[in-house]
């Protein structure tokens, strides 16, 4: 037996014996995660996919972690123009940063996305990526949620982790295809999902290297380079991993395309959304939702066999407790 | 001892004991490599790198294949071209297509930039991202180099798949960061040199996604996305990786902003430079090529640090045997 088939049969072994997906209640959805992993990773059986085929990619706002009442990087572009306010006298009068600073969500909203992006890129270019980074990772670290005041970061779901962790201990390489800005989420989410810098997809500004009196940087600039959300996530899983995957989990009408891109081939393919049906323990939205609305896709997901995961029925438990590894490393 | 330590160490043990690197002379190159791979390596010592942040990357054409008498992916275009001309009877007497069909090089060569541009859109685009694939595969599969009269993945430097294996071996994760087509090299290039398609960076054009009778596909059209030469090397990397590799590997002027990058920040740091000095073996080209022109690169490189690798001096050996994985998976 050569080393490596040993130390696979080793990990096999020790996985095996105990509950991967404890958080998840018996029912339709964990059988379904279940049946799917012990087929594609059963090596004598008719589905069996190759480990290096075995590609999962996961939306992040409302599947991995919360995204009500807004989503997180939205609070984030509010706290950094708090922050950066001072610097700027003109945003007493100017809008949309008016409304911004204080907090006027409908003028926001009237302001449209023309208005968000102009909030984007007071926020996020300018600067370079190692100085965003740094931004970005200082303000994960020290936010908390207005309604569970908790970090963030502690905000994700424990079923989603252990189902990152079942599928990685299965053979899965896992990826992250959200609308959010890639930079904004790479500083914590190796520490947080496991899931490194290089899987981390998502919607992208414009950059440019330069040397500064010398020294490398690569600055951000106030362009948006790629949306990736809607048909721009099939689009962002070619540009970045280059082949289909094979599972993917997703929670709103922005994540149909993907769905349809990782379903609608041959072969063994698993396609997941998370359906909010908990006021109590998160949220329940779908419909009527401005965030993370959840419309078309329930129209879509019977006959596409989309398997629809109700937060309430199909979890015992929503968030992650407290742990060390949910703030970012420097 | 914990189950990952002990492993761990059993491959050390066991990867110690053979020369890691047999084609590489004893020199200053293997020598800079094996100390660089040592300090990064050894926990205890002050140079370390946790794994996750062992990043190198590679250029390709005439760094990890060859790249005379011209580009590999510029003779797939010719062939190409030979290919659809019958359904294009407008190409006998158009040009850029003319010259192309003819080989006719001194006016392909006045076509410029624009007439190149013409032929790769007419080579790259229009179809889906699943038929471009094949279509790469299936080229790769039969084309043959003009001089060596083999494969063009068996005219891989065996070398650079010691070293690529050597690093990974390591805990390094190795990546692609090439001028050339990313959807170009992904089909052969997890056979060929063990880099799976999502570490695979190059440059792009724009692709689309859509339902075509309710199947989803993805088109690929005819302009260009994004070019990952030169400045865009660095901003490639940041878009694809999000951390700053560790180690680059290039070959020409292309690839300065590469190895700025890499190399001008604190802590250890190496930057490799492949000098094409064997026209009995292979080729020997510099300041004046076309193809591969390495100019400006060798003026920086004793400033920064970049060690040159003399192709006639540091390889006892140049390409790598033929091999069965030297053929695309299917
Ligand atoms: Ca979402
Ligand atoms: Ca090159």
């Amino acid at each position: 037996m050569r080393l490596h088939t040993l130390i696979a049969s080793m990990l096999v072994v020790a996985s095996a014996s105990a509950d991967p997906l404890p958080s998840w209640n018996e029912g339709p959805a964990k059988q379904a995660i279940t049946a799917f992993v012990s087929d594609v990773t059963d090596a004598s059986g008719p589905e069996f996919v190759p480990p290096a085929r075995r590609i999962a990619v996961f939306d992040n706002d409302g599947t991995l972690w919360v995204e009500q009442p807004m989503y997180t990087q939205f609070a984030f572009v509010l706290d950094r123009l708090r922050t950066l306010a001072p610097a700027h006298p003109e945003w007493k009068t100017e809008q949309p940063f008016k409304a911004a600073l204080e907090g006027d969500m409908k003028t926001l909203g009237e302001a449209g996305m023309d208005g968000l992006m102009q909030l984007l890129m007071a926020t996020h270019a300018g600067m370079t990526t190692d100085e965003f980074e740094m931004i970005a990772a200082d303000w994960i670290g020290a936010a908390r949620h207005p309604r569970f005041d908790r970090p963030y970061t502690e905000l994700v779901y424990e079923p989603m982790l252990e189902l990152l962790t079942y599928l990685r201990a299965s053979g899965f390489k896992t990826f992250i295809v959200s609308g959010g800005g890639a930079d904004f989420m790479r500083p914590w989410a190796e520490g947080v999902y496991g899931i490194p810098p290089e899987q981390v997809i998502g919607s992208e500004i414009a950059r440019r290297f330069e040397l500064r009196e010398g020294v490398p940087v690569i600055v951000r600039e106030p362009e948006v380079a790629f949306v990736d959300d809607k048909a721009g996530k099939p689009v962002g899983i070619q540009r970045h991993i280059g082949r289909r995957p094979i599972l993917a989990f997703g929670n709103s009408d922005g994540d149909i395309q993907m769905l349809q891109w990782t379903t609608g081939a041959p072969g063994p393919r698993l396609g997941l959304i998370l359906h909010h049906t908990d006021a109590e323990r998160e949220y329940a939205y779908d419909r009527d939702s401005h965030v993370g609305k959840l419309d078309t896709a329930l129209e879509l997901a019977p006959g596409n066999g989309w398997v629809l995961v109700s937060m309430k029925d199909a979890w015992s438990k929503v968030f992650a407790p407290a742990h060390e590894s949910s703030l970012p490393e420097k």
